[in-house]
């Protein structure tokens, strides 16, 4: 029993009262793969029914995530899978010896993991148009681009092959496509959720967070991803905030970004940002605009260090082989390459100061509203890339750069159908207010 | 009335006592000044009677430092007088509108700031050797270098021209100096204390700390200076620990750094090591023999990152008048501008993983025991900078990179009379027991 929009709480009711089982979830699940799949191209690979399962599944659930069938971006190690990371001249040649961190903390959940979704080559790019794999396709509209890096992942959690997904964001890369598919998308704070075996883009800008169609259900998968990592050199050990009773939403204060750094937006995308502010001043919360500066300078000063950190990564590939890497992908590569340090530490100077200016700005606002993209899923066919590219990451890279936790939650449509989200942003560590204030909107956008 | 060997806390005591004061403390260090500068060249400038003064002399101290001469590191903003950073032809050409956060802090515990002290051109090199303002020599002999690049701080507190001073230093600058003069220098934990208005060599190593003639000298300076700073992009806030009760030195477990790296220093550091690591164990301290890899890789990160970052930030300068730097700090600062970003990129991921390898580290142990620098201070005349240069910072530069906070405590001296240090690094945030030990040390080796 699998209802097309049935979320992962409800499904954790319905085993609990015995009206469905694990069993049950997968097979629905599978059968909306095998229906949809060959139009959608979601999967990098399937699991076998060994590699699926949990560790807690069977007649009686134990994990919070008992039973529920999860989708893995192909970066992040499923152990006897290949990581191919849509590169297969390159990775992939292998399966994984070893789960991911976040794959285990899944699987000690009781997830049953149903396979290893599709992405933009190497994670480095937005429209999921892969030419090793080829595009994965927006299932509102399979002639339209599904957005990425985590391509495969919202597209399967938008068509109800997964009731969840983890993927990766380094320039927006969980959020864009999230929002091009209609669901719900959270990059937690940079250094809360492990990165252990996941494929770095970016050592300093690499997040993993969760997509799903509600933000109850992102919060649950978040729940189970988030703690420090010892082993990774990004987890940062947190310290305990003092308790505080949560506020209601009619307290809260959203600071509404404005100017000329919003109205580069579709005049579609703004209706929704204006629809969206106007569910806030309806529940009560207080509504403040404001222009923040740089912002655009902080999305090209991430757009910077991703390339040089993924020319640094990859540095020996693209010597020895710069051919196996597509077209799109090497030239980006090659300008990350061509990155001087001086460029690059200017970039990382503008990173210090922008969380230096976030760390202060937070302070009379519980979070702040702005687009997740400045257009809608283009058509594949035909589509300028490096033009687009940048519509759709100038509002969510400055928040890699600041690794500030930020949520995408659908809020509307194009006229033409095209799904549309915007996107709430908190002070570092306040994963809980945002995931609050998306349920909140989300409960009155339906 | 002020002895050769004065410290900081005998003044405090002798001014509450009324046996000295303030103007006389004052006097007498100008003496020194007047006696001692014409051959050892400390000062780039002196304050005026106005300038000198702190917020909280007069006939009744009321600061933690009242009455107490110091001088201050010409990287470091005093207001009124210019900040020259050792490069007349481009900096100090008007002076400081406003004194260092760090400047602050000790005119308001009642500090006597006496000038400013000269340093190795722009902080970029350990030698002291200035072509601007000609080489600080080293009070235990004038012909031999006084280390850099806080050279003037450490020979005004050697030579007893003040009580205390601030250095900076990004590969060893405040050690070295320290060292290679027979005084107590500490670099605080990245993060710690304020770089505000403070000239940066590179933004991601740089530590402001004190010079002082005895370790609890250096821990009063270090406990006016230390404190979180909003305004400082590298300020870190440091979670409040649990109140520990503080352990007795014989319970202390001292990791001796052994191996290659270490026996590359000349026989007098080793047998001043050895003697140290002695001491320690007279005193009931376990003695454990560690080689930790990785740590000439973490000094040549150390140095990649500290030239590129220089260059980063000299670019115009460097562009339009390289021939306004000397020979040595252009070279330097060339070298930095070629270093790719992908060479930046692998720098700044050892960092990471040494960082995250002295996280895990010090589990087991207190302190790490290990040289300050390979070498004797050698003679101004014929010196090969370059090569020597490595000897001075190949046990420094690791403990910037990784930001742990670290000591030099003045242990033995060569058959000539050359005072040779030895270093005792902790866990980050841990600059109490890095003191205690530095403590137990001094005061056993008198």
């Amino acid at each position: 029993m699998l209802q097309p929009d049935q979320t992962i709480l409800q499904s954790l009711e319905l085993i609990r009262s015995g009206q469905t089982s694990a069993d049950e979830l997968t097979s629905a699940c599978l059968a909306v793969i095998e229906a949809k799949n060959p139009t959608l191209n979601v999967f990098a690979c399937m699991s076998s029914p060994e590699q699926r399962t949990g560790y807690h599944q069977g007649p009686q659930p134990q994990g919070e995530l008992s039973g529920i069938p999860i989708v893995i971006k192909d970066l992040i190690d499923i152990a006897g899978l290949p990581t191919t990371a849509g590169s297969p001249n390159f990775f992939g040649q292998q399966p994984a010896l070893k789960d991911a961190l976040v794959v285990d903390k899944l699987k000690y959940a009781g997830a049953t993991l149903l396979g290893k979704t599709n992405t933009h080559e190497i994670a480095l790019g937005i429209t999921g148009t892969n030419p090793h794999t080829g595009p994965v396709r927006n299932p509102h509209n399979p002639e339209r681009i599904s957005g990425g890096s985590s391509s495969g992942s919202a597209a399967a959690v938008a068509s109800g092959m997964a009731l969840g997904a983890l993927g990766t964001d380094t320039g927006g890369s969980v959020r864009i496509p999230a929002a091009l598919c209609g669901v719900v998308g959270f990059k937690p704070t940079f250094g809360r959720v492990s990165t252990r075996g996941v494929l770095p883009l970016s050592w300093n800008l690499d997040h993993v967070g969760p997509i799903a169609k509600t933000v109850a259900d992102a919060a649950l998968l978040y729940s189970v991803l988030a703690g420090y990592d010892p082993q990774d050199p990004n987890a940062v050990l947190v310290p305990p905030a003092p308790f505080q009773r949560q506020k209601d939403i009619s307290d809260f204060r959203v600071a509404l970004v404005v100017g000329d750094y919003i109205s580069e937006a579709d005049p579609e995308i703004l209706a929704v940002l204006s629809r969206a502010a106007g569910i806030f001043a309806s529940l009560g919360a207080e509504i403040v605009e404001v222009e923040i500066p740089r912002l655009e300078e902080a999305a090209r000063a991430n757009g910077t260090m991703v390339i040089a950190d993924a020319a640094a990564f990859h540095r020996e590939r693209l010597d020895e082989h710069p051919d196996w890497f597509g077209a799109d992908v090497r030239e980006r590569l090659e300008k990350g390459r061509a990155v001087t340090s001086t460029e690059y530490i200017l970039a990382r100077r503008v990173q210090s100061e922008m969380k230096r200016y976030f760390g202060l700005f937070f302070d009379p606002f519980d979070v702040l509203l702005l687009p997740t993209t400045a257009s809608v899923a283009a058509p594949i066919d035909g589509l300028d890339s490096a033009a687009y590219a940048s519509r759709l990451t100038r509002f969510t890279a400055p928040f890699n750069l600041t690794g500030l936790p930020a949520l995408t939650v659908p809020c509307g449509a194009s006229p033409d159908g095209l799904p549309i989200g915007v996107q709430l942003v908190g002070p570092a560590w306040s994963e809980q207010i945002v995931l609050q204030a998306g349920q909140a909107l989300e409960t009155a956008t339906q």
